[in-house]
């Protein structure tokens, strides 16, 4: 709740038209829907500029659909549902508008066309095995309304692959560098551009990856400034970001 | 170097004006300052629009002061020094402009005052104890250009502390979540704020906070959109980024 | 053996009731029965209040329903069998009043109806991935005696749905947080209630969560007083020590 | 903020007793006062039902001297303050009513006399060497209200220690089992209680013990029922929920 | 090679019955058959006194049988299979005879009768669950020729459970404390004990036992003396060193 | 790219053979042709003296046989693709001259025949179950030129199948040594060598090896100097790195 | 408490010697002697055959000596205590009888000689730097009346110099075998000998040791059978264990 | 001892040359001195082509000096003993051709003049923290006859440095790659060499990279073929492996 509502809610008791009795209930009312296993946040799109998004692990395939369709009543235009295996997907079809990507195993429910997309998010992924985890952040972003260039397969053991987009990297308002492995990406693409960098680390690799462990401590402890980092495998959690780092305005003071 | 410095290059040898051999030597040339033990990158500051700062931790006061020195006869006008002991600051009050806090460890060299603070950087803090990281944190941006409010002892074990700064929170441009223990704090920031939240996890805490690693695991884990997380005690990375992104100008298309 | 028996045998003893060669083996007597693969406590009941449970998880069908009979025979009257698969339960049909969840993978054997529920339980959960464990630990309570209020999808990445029910915390005896990613929902529970709140950690997340470690630390981390912690995915656990807690009776001094 | 508070000011608003500006501030007004580097808590006595305890660990002699005299001016009655070194104590001295035990690192301050003990708290230590965690546990719980037994160097290897107890351990209406090195002694207590039992691993130990993982692991593990963890060292914590449980009421209902 | 064989193959030599050539050829010649994928060592028997065991874990059908031939050509009686699957058992009927025990996983090859077992070995095991770990332990020690007793479902949580067995354990050469989740189990029988306790962590919980982590560290750092471990689930390890052990004769000086 | 190729494109602007615009375009030029899910390396061959190899988990059958057509358009003879699950090299078998060994998992296209082999690489693994890490390696040295013999079953638990071989060692250029559990073969290999000492850890084992982890550690620690050591299970990275030494030409000064 | 006491008590109950409420009393009564911060247990000589050991880390130097005095009071000929650093030993000389090394950190007191050492304990160590935990296995087995015999500096990377002792090894009735780095050294000795070996892992090493964790794990993934293993640096365990597994008698059946 | 040994002392055997039992004494003789803590190696030399080297760590100044006397009596001409703190070596000034350099804490005794350097060793190094491992290594391959260059501070973040020396690199037969923090050096090194690259993690960061795990596991995943690691901050074993691989002959078949 905003604190002008509160103001607002004040006066409209003072005025008489709103009994205190009804003002506290206002007051205390939930902006969200309860649907017994989930409350479904209709406010979130006012609170933080995007409609919520649904995780898609763990939660049954009626689960999911019933969140939705809440969600849709609710005005929501589009929604995306992460980590979708193929089989609850398939199961989804009866949603208004849906679309499934296997690859980075998203989906997207609502009959609206996305926003135009604006501003230059660049992707970066080290290696073909990166893809999923690059393809969740790059669609993630582009959902919302971002521009995205991918840049696929420039891992550091061949920089001239990374070299050869210095240009690109030099244009992006911010990048998403997606490795696994030795996670050196991050660091690398760091030292290069003067624009936020969001870092995610893949799972891919093995034995003393221990499913994604090298590439996080790698990215996390990257001597070069202006990266942070998100969750292993966390494309979605990257290019939501990296989105709403895009669309930034500029100060105005 | 710049693709259009290649450019350049490549026109001043059609031209004559200069040969292949010292345009190679051009090419080539590095665009940093070899003080035997440590290359002085003088055009990071043209690369990534800010000054290089010096990690003072496991260097000696007089590899400190070389370094410093060689940036500002470079043009660097605010050298941040980071990690910096007592001990190693009380060596290096010759340096021009020297000041130090010993509270974030941080040391700035540089006779020019700094640039006039813009926008609007929170930078909350779960416990007293946690203040150091804060205060690297607020000071790097502060340095940097970036005008910073401080949220202290705001941790989410007695939230009304947070919840009365609800409107700080709402105008920032980013905000920067430093906690150590369970690091809480940047999950509930995120799931009130639209706007970029940085989460610095800390070594504050004891027996299974394994120096930190209790609360970066959390802040990984975030069930919040639109939270990235840095090493930890990382307050100097937090700052370097709150303030890049700060600065972000509009999309202009 | 409680001490006021030993006293009774040796009276007995005393008495010339029992030589001193029955007392011994009266002493040593062991309150189990022995199955081969298992010894069934029929004490525990009154040495704890409340029947054995089962853990279901490495015993085969054969071996769960052989130690539910040899209780139900020696008057127990209700039977809790945790970790139960579907395949498990289908063939445990044929024991008295047998019944199963399959989202918290209970069952229940016994006859009898539960006791009148007393008390005020609540157990909370962050995301509707977490319902299974949030199940387990509520029906365990229930199943014991208590009356469980149940607050479900409350993380705390959407502050206004947990504030929403601050009343049904405030009256609560005992508090069941059950979450997982983060696991931030407990310290903030923590800080709201004054009574005691049981800790769930549950394995719901990826990457960095490591299994739930994640949200194991933040809970074990929790700068807020009066929370303890049982293990990841122990609803069980916690459903039981709520029971024990909810049903204290008050200080008779 | 309690809810009948907010039924209350809306109805002063609606009186005229209030305008709706000084009425948001109120409704806004944060329960707690800030010193700048510390938000002391106010209302937490209200909410918890106990006062603020201050976490001496990372805060200068200063702070923790600033924090206790607002609290005391605020009315408490008696502050504990943990993880405090005897260097800071000495500069404590002059805090009204102060004393210090360099056991368990733990400092009071006010004039008031301990509330009447009520209730029986055991706490029970493994080893000799695990005393200072069991004290800090032992007079946190005191110096709250209950009354504290304490069994000490019951560690399992000498079984027959802990078994000349068994009658103080049926008595209690929780127990605190504080142990390190394999943290045996919260299982075999929790098989023995029918009460709450709050296990406490320590870092007493080496090697393997990992700086108290392994009591932490085995504790979380124990095999019995109605068992809960605190964090590695935590007497503190253990003694404060021993507090809260012990001193429950019955269920009127 | 023993020395005495060493100097007998010199004085050979010497007279002339051995070339040197020859001696070195003896000198060198490696007590094993190289079947390609593995060297069976056929004079391990002599130099350890019991036969090889072959670990069946990634070993094909074939291997394993053409192993298990090439000993009981050698003359070995008995051979032990460890980690046998259901389904790589079923190939080896052909084996002289084979018998497979499901619960361990334990295969026995060879047509003799086992030695008249001497001695008495105590597998104690904490759960139900724990059985095929200390079934491992069990029949390994019986087919090497030690008696064996079982006590099953003795863990801690039900003291008097295992105190009804402190005769057996009194009368023990040596004890095999076989236990998951926390592996108290190892104390509490090691405190009781004067004999050797071998400890076997088990993998069976789940959790924060991080497959058998907890019950080993446990163990490790156990506070009873004359307690050693093996690895985690290894009931062969276990096995073979309480019939080593069982079987020592006395010192004779 | 190679220096001298940069001053040679800089005499072509200089003689006027080509425009600044070209050779800024052949400057940038990147050595890779870009398949949009991989940037394949066609001057790797060149820049390292090998063909890029393919790793083959992660990606799709298809993926695969792209890559490697464009690799052979471009002139490579032999392609290895590590990695590589019979299913997926069932769907290859259109490659020229592909043919795939299970046991490593190892793929190779192209027409050409093997170089003639030369050099001694002793590949030693300790037990049969590490074969197919040992082959990995193996192969992959063959696959690049190298003379390769392998020691299987060689483990340190029964000394003298070892030391049978000491003369291989002796000859050796460089040995790999493969190991699971303790890996402990690439101690006592590094101190019977005077040639350089690949240590590859296997996850083979259980329980305490943690997924190869014990290896690991072991090797690392290794007291033996000269030994490196690669990633669990890695056996290409060792059968290259070994080829690349093997193939060391001497010093010419 | 022996079952045949039980059988006494009731037989003088029966008799008239003893009343009920003494016997009661007597059956209760607590083998131990309680000094308020430590339990000295005076049975455990009887129960385990040798006398209590102390661990003296941890305590203070008052506690160990009154420790140390109730058991020398009681009976005890000769005390260990383990873990004593040299400034506690120099506040101990007051102990009858006291002696101290300060390279195992091992203290004696108890004035009657030592018994008549028997058996053949090896002790081998891998490094000098192992030397301080292979003392404290020797000298402890040493002061429970076992022989032992040293083989230093015998580790793995220069395998002659344990080969050189084969002799040794072979007439051992048990060895332990400490070693720190990478721990080879209990594999390779558990090849080679037909006695229980004891390992021990050391935290002598740096880096990825992680403080013993490499020679731990190491050690319990060992491939030789007959092997297990004690806590790291616990030279005190082995020795016991050692001392206790030499002086077995032989089985009479 | 070598094979040809054997051979010529079984002929001075079969001359009469040499008696048997004399023989067996020399077959058995370990090339090595006791001195009762350590056994020094005198054949190392001859096994491995190089002396002996002392590991200062954990050993007296007494015991190292009196391994150093043993081998420069022996005919070692130049002895390294690394990990010397200063006060050690202070106590070392007697040692002849003693000499100490504190930054790597690498000492050297010894008169004879090193050999004269041959091939071309790089050791790069990330940052000005790393120096003290960089120089370990440099030093190492130098005192054993290598030529070494040292490229300092050009880790990834600034790759502009590093680019600058791609002929250096090009021109090496074989690189030590030195970095803490993320390790990424490794990775970009090894795609731009075509020679062995040995990486050496550096314990130089903080937090998450928990004591160089971090740069030890981005090395060991490294995506660049030809890669090969050593322990953290072992400057020593890379220096060591780097100059035998620098000195390996050509092919000779």
């Amino acid at each position: 709740m905003r604190p002008d509502t509160v103001l607002e809610i004040l006066k409209q008791v003072q005025s008489g038209a709103l009994t205190p009795e009804d003002a506290e209930q206002k007051l205390k009312i939930s902006p969200f829907e309860d649907l017994g296993f989930a409350k479904v946040d209709h406010h979130r799109g006012l609170r933080q500029g995007v409609p919520e998004v649904i995780y898609g692990a763990g939660k049954t395939p009626e689960q999911i659909a019933a969140i939705a369709r809440a969600q849709l009543k609710n005005g929501d235009r589009n929604i995306l549902i992460t980590r979708l295996s193929p089989e609850a997907a398939a199961l989804l079809q009866d949603l208004p508008g849906f679309r499934y990507d296997p690859v980075p195993h998203l989906g997207v429910a609502g009959a609206c066309p996305a926003p135009k997309p604006v501003g230059r998010v660049v992707v970066a992924c080290a290696g073909t095995s990166d893809l999923p985890v690059a393809e969740e952040a790059a669609q993630t972003a582009e959902a919302l309304g971002s521009r995205v260039e991918r840049l696929t397969d420039v891992g550091v053991a061949g920089l001239q692959r990374l070299l050869a987009h210095v240009e690109d990297l030099a244009a992006a308002r911010v990048v998403v560098a997606v490795a696994g492995m030795e996670g050196a990406l991050a660091s690398v693409i760091g030292g290069l551009c003067a624009c936020p960098v969001i870092a995610v680390p893949t799972s891919v690799g093995y034995g003393a990856n221990f499913g994604g462990l090298s590439a996080l401590l790698s990215m996390l402890n990257s001597c070069a400034s202006g990266v942070s980092v998100v969750n292993i495998d966390n494309g979605f959690g990257a290019g939501f970001l990296a989105d709403r780092i895009n669309r930034m305005e500029g100060i105005h003071e």
